[in-house]
């Protein structure tokens, strides 16, 4: 039997003002599954995966064809219920219920092992959701763009005045998200060394010009940075390499980098990251036949790159997991101080999570950049004091090349989604733009996740574990109207670590569409605020006094 | 500081036709909140505690006292929060949308153990929802008898040829749900020895006609089981005593059950089972001071019951887990063949799950008994061909108190609910019933649970774990329209063991509330068919096709 999850096609979504759906409440979601594989888009859309490891956006060939239909199908008052990527039902529902609802790679917690996900995906009863993927909102590597970038300026206010001239990163991993680090380094100032083992993950990287050059030694590598960084020049290196070999080498060398962290997908020890001294053709090969073995491997590796990593920020120097729990692994071979260096959350994200900023995002259904730079204008325009935000616009239109429907990411937050998206609305309705927007974000969210390995770590209240508030966002975003909702398990920590929501909602220019934007792009940023607000944190709770939430039991 | 959780109150709902709150889509969670601390229906009220060892109606009587307070303020176009027991906001939705969301005692699974919950718990943080705890819906021991009814006339199927004259049950705990047992029995025409360790609880059951008498010692209680037993009588008797002393002893004795099981709170080692040779003052004090020592000291003796449970199961005795993960803590105080003896669920329950058959459930608001017999009456009316129903209505009217707001179970599924909901709404509307009526079902029903130690056991594809489902159904019936709508951990099972969802909708006599039941009550009952069709049951597959259910990737 062939792999139901192999194939040749290639998938490019509709573009244009034509339907191939009943209304642009189906189309949107179908053109946006078809996006997130579209091979610009995609890390390897002929399995299925968008990014992230494994992270797929239907579960079987079948499945993605089955849901197509479903979605061509399907009426303004009903609902297609999308289980770990199947479409398993479609029933009656109302014009202002989602259209379609997902789940994906959710379990029981006793049993919320990659060792039983994985025997459940092998009997074809899984799909690893990812955050983005599984729901339908990845953008492709942009989507990470700003918030690395964001990232890198705030390390950079902390540890250097500001000023990250002459300064670089040394970093792991160019996959669909990690690729976005060399350029969000360059764009915040700074050189980046970022160490790939995949030569076609760093020759994708070079071809959407987020990374700047390529080498295959070490040598060569910290020749270019030594260069670069003496000239106060922001350029970036792709090294082909482990790791797990080159981070201690490095430190061996007594070679000191500005910032460290990484992006490997250490959060799937299967199919994440390569073992030392493994070749990609063994890799790739293995983890279908001695799934056990890889994870094995991977994980003694991924100790080895922490501990290096320790010592880094032993040395001073500032270091930090990027998300992708590799602590955690390390910690679970037995490193005990792999938690010494912190995650990026509560070191530079935090503070903007309490006023509900985040990965906010949209795409042109149209398929036309004009859109987009339509909608920068527009942002510009609203908020016309935000220089530091229309510094972000410029560079993201001039260095940031679209990858399949043309889409923009911005961080902002409570008071702000709102005004954009009925701004965008208003548009659509006015023939501005030439078709309809979606706009959506992150799992990695402020009122969305909780992950006390990244997300929700070191909470002031210590309530990083509590899943509750992602589910109440779930259940908020589908009572207010969203377009698709989605709850997912996993994601970028790995099965057992983070249970996390997303929605997308659909501008098609209606005055429906008005109110339901209003709603939801207001009650979603403002649920990030509430559950900071009940942890304690003072910006939070002020931005809730500032926006008049009505929190009973917390203001 | 007082204990926030401790009150001398006692909490009554209001009856009749009067709104306390706004309107009755927000006097109905507003009353069944009070009905669930109900004096006559709650096992310890002033301490919040509902049923299931300590699941809980609200987190601290403050959070109670706002709760109301939100509820009774609420609009019909507003949505208030709850997070564990804790109202956290109140935010704009609109008329179809639920007007209470709720998340209770939800972890990111690898912190989802009872030693981290407890943490968060003694915090202040977290609060036990149970299944209908949390979510208020529940009824008193009602709720449970009929499932418990069923379960027996179909163990006397299988086992009795029908017929359980003359046969006699054996088990533990006679609290909130386990309280249903004996009434059950007798009901299904057997005898029933219950342990029970409490003297209260006895009492309580007692006065309630519940059990029909008490013994203080085993040989009393079997001299009463002799002389029922051989007169054909069906009754019960509810022994003072520890089920993990008189198990055993009744082995070694070689005393024969007919039917075996149990119903302490096992679940929840903590609080939920009295360990051997520990006197219940001992035992309440040492839960706040040394919960450890408490844990440890009862998964020992559950061990010792649960390897009694094993011997009977040996002898050919028919022996089931009753759903409180008993076998679960034997197996890890190493009992290696714990789980030789079956579940419940698939023993007995599944067939009725693949049809969307469940505890359905409905309350009067008005508090008057006549509401309820009129909708027997109609129920009777509408399943005019069943007799079994029928017959279940007339025990259940003659053997069952109140206890309460007046409630009704029966166990329905798909096709049937949505035409009871719609027929009690007429009944509102044309002045028939003198209130409106909520509608609603317990957690564990076909569609709304994972749980692979009892819901969910051994399924058929081996999905036991994959919690998609009720997380599908809960944002179902969000975007139905359902009154409130609940999402769960741990629940029977206990922390790690189950995710559940609930919902309960209002029939207010309005037209939207025929728009809205006849889709909740359709959806809910289809999730169930839709995912036991998708795990390969062909009474399942049967009922999506008799009902026309469109489930694109199954059928
Ligand atoms: N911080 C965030 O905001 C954020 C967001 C999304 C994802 N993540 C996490 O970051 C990680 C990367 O995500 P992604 O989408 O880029 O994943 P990906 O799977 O697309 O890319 C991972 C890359 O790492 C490379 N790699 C694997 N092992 C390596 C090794 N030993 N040495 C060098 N390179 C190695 C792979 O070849 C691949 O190109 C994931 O764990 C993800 O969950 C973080
Ligand atoms: N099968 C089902 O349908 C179903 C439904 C709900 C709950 N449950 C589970 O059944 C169990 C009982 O539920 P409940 O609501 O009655 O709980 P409860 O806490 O109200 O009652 C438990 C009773 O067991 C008694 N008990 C504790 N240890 C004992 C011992 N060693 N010997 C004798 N008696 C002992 C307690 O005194 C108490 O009266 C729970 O685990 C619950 O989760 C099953």
């Amino acid at each position: 039997m062939s792999d139901p999850r192999k194939n040749t096609r290639d998938i490019y979504p509709a573009t244009g003002t034509e339907l191939t759906a009943k209304s642009w409440l189906t189309e949107a979601p179908l053109r946006m599954l078809m996006n997130n594989l579209h091979p610009d888009v995609a890390e390897n859309p002929h399995e299925l995966v968008v990014y992230g490891g494994i992270g797929r956006a239907a579960r079987t060939w079948k499945d993605y064809d089955m849901i197509v239909a479903a979605l061509r199908d399907l009426e303004d008052d009903q609902t297609l219920m999308v289980q770990s990527g199947k479409p398993v039902g479609v029933f009656q529902t109302h014009k202002d219920a989602p259209r379609v609802l997902i789940a994906n790679s959710n379990l029981v917690p006793h049993w919320a092992t990659w060792d039983h996900f994985n025997e459940l995906d092998k009997k074809g009863l899984a799909m690893y959701g990812q955050m983005t993927a599984g729901s339908w909102i990845y953008i492709g590597s942009q989507g990470i763009v700003q918030g690395t970038y964001e990232t890198f300026v705030e390390a950079g206010r902390q540890h250097y005045g500001g000023d990250l001239k002459g300064k670089w990163i040394l970093t792991g991993g160019l996959g669909g998200m990690g690729g976005a680090q060399p350029l969000a380094a360059v764009m915040a100032g700074a050189c980046c060394l970022a160490v790939e083992c995949n030569p076609d993950s760093i020759d994708f990287r070079l071809r959407t010009r987020y990374v700047d050059e390529k080498a295959e030694t070490l040598d060569e590598a910290l020749e270019m940075i030594a260069r670069w960084t003496a000239a106060g020049e922001a350029k970036s290196v792709g090294l082909l390499g482990n790791a797990a070999d080159i981070f201690p080498e490095l430190v061996k060398r007594g070679v000191r980098p500005d910032i460290v962290t990484d992006q490997t997908s250490a959060h799937d020890p299967v199919n994440g990251y390569l073992p030392q001294g493994w070749t990609m053709a063994e890799w790739k090969a293995k983890r279908d036949t001695a799934p056990k073995e890889v994870a094995k491997a991977a994980r003694a590796s991924m100790k080895v790159q922490v501990k290096a990593m320790c010592d880094f920020h032993a040395a001073g120097i500032p270091t930090v997991d990027y998300g992708n729990n590799i602590r955690q692994m390390a910690l679970e071979e037995g490193l005990d101080n792999a938690f010494d260096f912190p995650g990026f959350v509560p070191a530079y994200i935090r503070p903007l999570f309490c006023r509900g900023i985040g990965p906010f995002r949209w795409a042109a259904l149209s398929g036309d950049p004009e859109d987009i730079y339509k909608t920068d204008a527009k942002v510009k325009e609203i908020l016309s004091e935000d220089a530091h935000l229309h510094n972000w616009l410029d560079m993201a239109r001039e260095r940031i090349s679209f990858q399949g429907l043309p889409a923009r990411i911005c961080w902002v937050g409570l008071g702000v989604r709102h005004k954009l998206g009925l701004a965008f609305n208003e548009m659509v309705r006015n023939g501005e733009l030439s078709a309809p927007i979606v706009i959506g974000r992150d799992h990695l969210d402020s009122g969305s996740v909780a992950s006390p390995n990244r997300e929700t770590e070191a909470m002031k209240d210590g309530s990083d574990a509590v899943s509750d508030w992602p589910l109440l966002n779930a259940l908020l975003n589908t009572a207010s109207g969203a377009t698709w909702v989605s709850l997912h398990h996993g994601g970028g920590v790995g099965m057992g670590f983070s249970q996390h929501s997303g929605m997308v909602i659909c501008c098609d220019g209606s005055e429906d569409a008005d109110r339901r934007i209003a709603r939801v792009l207001w009650n979603d940023p403002a649920t990030g605020v509430m559950r900071h607000a009940d942890a304690g944190y003072d910006a939070a709770l002020d931005c809730a006094r500032e926006n008049g939430l009505n929190l009973p039991g917390i203001l």
